[in-house]
Formats: C-alpha cells, sequence, structure tokens
C-alpha cells in the first residue's frame, strides 16, 4: 500500500560532541520517505525553497518516492534547525529554528496523494495536520507525530487529531506531559480512550513501547558502541514502521510488531552519521541482517516446569 | 547450588506519592533472600540490633534461608534508611541514613557460608566486600552490586573489586559514572577489560542489558500501571537473577536470560507494594505466570524473505 506523508523537507545544522555539520538535509518527511522506501511506495508532500538544489534532492533518486508533493517556491529559504546534543545524547538542545517556506505551508493533497490508504502526518502544528487529515479519502491508517511545544501550546487542536487517527507515535515525556500522569502506561491509557488504536511510545536509547487496548509489545533500541548523532532517529522509526507495516497482507498483532522492529533497525542506523549519509549507503540486506541481531538480542526460551 | 549473601537487613522509612509508612523492613539482603529462595538455598549474613522483633523475622519463615549468619546485637539498633520518591518513581531521595549497627559489622563466614558455590556481595562499602571474598573458598559465581557513593569515594577499592568478581549487577548511571563515558555500551567494554565475565546493567522501568564480551541481551521491565514503591527493586532483581541461575544444571546463555527474566519478574512484584509486602504474598506460579507475560510482551517473529 502506498503512503502519504506530509512533514518537512529542511537543512539542519548540528553539533554533537562527535563532530559538526553546518548545512546538511534533514526535515521529518525526508527521514521518513527514504526509511519508508525500503518497504513501501511514499508520496511526499512537502515545501521547500530555492536553497534546495537537484543535488540536495538526490537523496531520493532511485527510490520509490513520489516527488509530485515537493514544492519548490522561488525567493524563499526551506526551513532551518540548528541544534547541539551535548554528553547525554538522548536531548536536542535547539539553538535556532527558521520556518521559512514552511511558515506558508498549506498542503493541498492531488487525487493520488488524498487516495493512499496509509497517511502519516509528521510532526507539524495540529491545525495543519487535522487540514491535510480533512482532504484524505477513507485512508486505511492514518498515524501521526507531534511534539511537546503543541502539547503546551495547542493542547485542544492536538486532542482533537488524537480523536482522529488511528496510530500516535510519541515519545514517554511527552505521553507524560499530555496526560499529566508519572506512569507512562497509565497515560497511555488516557490517549487510547480517546480513539486511537495504537500507540507507540518512543523510549529514546531504550527502545519503544506499542499498546494498544489489550496488548503491549516492548522493544529495546538496537545498543550502539557508538551514537554519532540522534537527529532524525524518531522519523526514520516512523518510516521503517510504516513502511514496513503498509507492505503487509493484514495489520495483525505480530506484523505491527515486526514493524516496530524494522522501524528499530532503519533508526539505528541513522544516528551512526550525519543527516542520511548512512541511511543512503544501507541496502534491504543490510536491514534484514540486522533485524536478525534485533532477534538475538531480546530471545529467551520458556522455562521448564 | 546455595548461595551466600552478605548485605543489609533494615528498617526504612519511606514516602512516596502514594503513601508513607515510618518504619517496615528493608535491606539489600533481605530482599535479595526473599527473592533467592524461591529457586534456591540462601545463607544470609547480616547484622542486625535489638530493635528487630521475631516478628520481624517472620519475613524469613517458611523459606529455604538459613539464617545462622544474621547476628543480632545487644544495646544497638538496626541500619535505618529513610527516601522519598517524587513524581519521578526513579530518582530515589536520601532524607537519612544511620548506620548504627552495620558500622561495627566485619562478617566472618562459617564454613558453611565460606563454601557456598554463589556469593552475593550485596552494596557495600568496597573493602568490607572485599574482606567478605577473601574468605570464600573458591566459588563458581561471585556477584556483587554497588552504588554511586562508592565510585565517587572508594574507586580504587571498588575496581580492585571488580577484578575479582564474575558479576557486576549495576545500574546504567553508575556504568557512566565509573567509565566516565556518556555511551553505556562502551562504558560496559571497559568493565568487561577488567575481567569481569558478564555486566548486568539496570535501567529501572526500562529494564536490563546484560553484556558478556560477545553477546548482548536486553530485557524491558515488566510494565506496571502502579509502581507503588521502588525501595528493594533491585535487590530483588539481583536474588531473582542468581536464585534461579544457581538452580540450573547450566549456566549457559539461555540460562542467564532467563535468569534475567525472572529476576526482573520478582522485581516487578516487589514495587507493587511497601517493604516486603507483595513477596510475601505471592507463590512460584504467580512468578511462572508473569514469566509468560514477559514472553508475552517481548515475543516478534522472524520475517518472511
Amino acid at each position: 500500500m502506498t503512503i502519504t506523508v506530509v512533514g518537512t523537507v529542511a537543512f539542519d545544522a548540528i553539533e554533537t560532541p562527535f563532530g559538526k555539520v553546518d548545512r546538511c538535509i534533514g526535515g521529518s518527511a525526508t527521514y521518513f520517505s527514504v526509511a519508508a522506501s525500503f518497504f513501501s511506495r511514499v508520496n511526499l508532500v512537502a515545501v521547500v525553497g530555492e536553497d534546495f538544489t537537484d543535488d540536495d534532492a538526490s537523496i531520493f533518486a532511485g527510490r520509490d518516492i513520489d516527488l509530485e508533493g515537493l514544492e519548490r517556491v522561488a525567493g524563499q529559504k526551506s526551513f532551518f534547525w540548528s541544534g547541539e546534543y551535548g554528553f547525554d545524547l538522548n536531548v536536542a538542545k535547539t539553538r535556532d529554528t527558521q520556518l521559512n517556506v514552511f511558515a506558508g505551508f498549506h498542503p493541498q493533497l492531488t487525487e493520488t496523494q488524498r487516495r493512499a490508504p496509509v497517511i502519516f502526518l509528521a510532526n507539524a502544528e495540529p491545525s495543519l495536520q487535522l487540514a491535510t487529515l480533512e482532504q484524505c479519502e477513507s485512508p486505511r491508517i492514518v498515524a501521526l507525530d507531534t511534539m511537546n511545544l503543541w502539547i503546551a501550546t495547542a493542547r485542544d487542536a492536538l486532542t482533537e487529531v488524537f480523536k482522529r487517527v488511528d496510530l500516535v507515535i510519541i515519545n514517554d515525556a511527552e505521553v507524560r506531559q499530555y496526560t499529566e500522569q508519572s506512569n507512562v502506561i497509565k497515560g497511555a491509557r488516557q490517549i487510547l480512550a480517546l480513539g486511537v488504536k495504537t500507540l507507540v511510545i518512543k523510549r529514546g536509547e531504550y527502545g519503544v513501547l506499542m499498546m494498544t487496548r489489550d496488548k503491549l509489545f516492548a522493544a529495546p533500541a538496537y545498543p550502539l558502541e557508538q551514537v554519532f548523532d540522534p537527529t532524525g532517529a524518531g522519523d526514520t522509526f516512523a518510516g521503517g514502521f510504516l513502511g514496513y507495516l503498509a507492505a503487509q497482507p493484514e495489520a495483525t498483532d505480530q506484523a505491527f510488531r515486526r514493524a516496530i522492529i524494522f522501524g528499530s533497525t532503519l533508526a539505528s542506523f541513522t544516528v551512526e552519521k550525519f543527516s542520511l549519509d548512512r541511511l543512503r549507503e544501507i541496502t534491504i540486506e543490510d536491514v534484514r541482517a540486522r533485524y536478525r541481531e534485533f532477534k538475538a538480542l531480546t530471545h529467551f526460551e520458556d522455562f521448564e516446569v
């Protein structure tokens, strides 16, 4: 099944304890599309400025990504984010955010984009997510990501979006913030009670917890000795997860679980280098090999009674 | 195989967001022994004051715990710890620590205690752990726990103990503190390089990571909607882990993995009530049932190529 993603294609400036880059390609929809395209076709919907070159666009080349929805606006600059990570790589400190061309982004989906059976609303103001969702024609799965900013500043609108999606991908601090519950499981139940079918809770270096009304699945993150740059890990995860899921004949509990592992696998590659440098290099065989390592990492036997 | 544990039997005063207790039984060796005794025989070596009543000792009754090494000293008070937990239950804030009778504790092991094939050195000053270890007669497995205080104040002595044990049970913040590495996997390799065969890294609500030179195992914590009081979770984990391991015919990689899950299972019960109130109630059947839930929580299938 095809996925339509609406999000950012952007430039980042990043400093980590291991290096520094002044301009590299980033953005939620970029990481998402590349990761998802390992498994499914993706319609990319985003806007860039005239600073976005053909060379920049080469990241999408040779992949199953439809770029019809990638609008380039003359006389404007692309979304720009600058951030740094310290000793604790789990926390990004934002130095600067320039919305630029993204400030006037009001996506109008084409018929193809509207009819995609899977929709991913990348992190954005909830009103923009809602405006996108209203254009879609009975998708089978709608998923969204969000962030602390919208929980703090657009809580009611976010609640409206939560009520209309199937799947929420969120981190554990955001679950706590939104629900004002210290216990993440209890908080997750509150979000599920809004009508969300599946909650995928990202826990950074500790992995992922997936919850439905009656099922729980916990997966660790792949243990890396060198996390070089965590930027894009969450969107890569979402891409691998939804990309794999969209390619399955049935969305069974086991398909969701495998999707979580494929999402985690792709995210573990992203953080090994700056930007999409590592995602660019790997093949589906690398992804499958690391999936098998995940199995070895987590497998334990039944005890003998 | 029998386990000898040297640690504290103590009284705690605890306040959590859910309740308060002014005097309850606690101590590393208490939690450890009760948990381990679900699977193996335990020789308990600890010291208490005259405030420790027969009623307090009833926690050990009817279990496979040898109390010959539980010394009661007249005219003195038992070790006392007072702490509180706030919104974030992962972090205990110590209000008061009174060593009392523990200040003069110089354990002299009996022949039976010395000859136990499995030794657990609960968290204590490294010099005390070393003095205990020197009395042991060629144990098959020696394990230790430690804390941030000893890393900061007795680092060299702690390194000496690390060099002489097989198994270190430690939390992730302590790995970072001891090795000055932000990356826990990299830090863990440094500790393994000292000669430690197996490192068990506790990550609180996120579970456990077990590392040897060539193998990794990650297990989540059991997701609880109500964590009532985290006190004793680490020592209960160690007890369940070593207790199960000591009962296995062979210490294979899979036996270690099952031991991690049994340790996590027992710890998940401990935090459901104050003190050992929950551990007191449960049977081995409850433990086995939750082990099976762990399996359901973490299991995922191979993908089809």
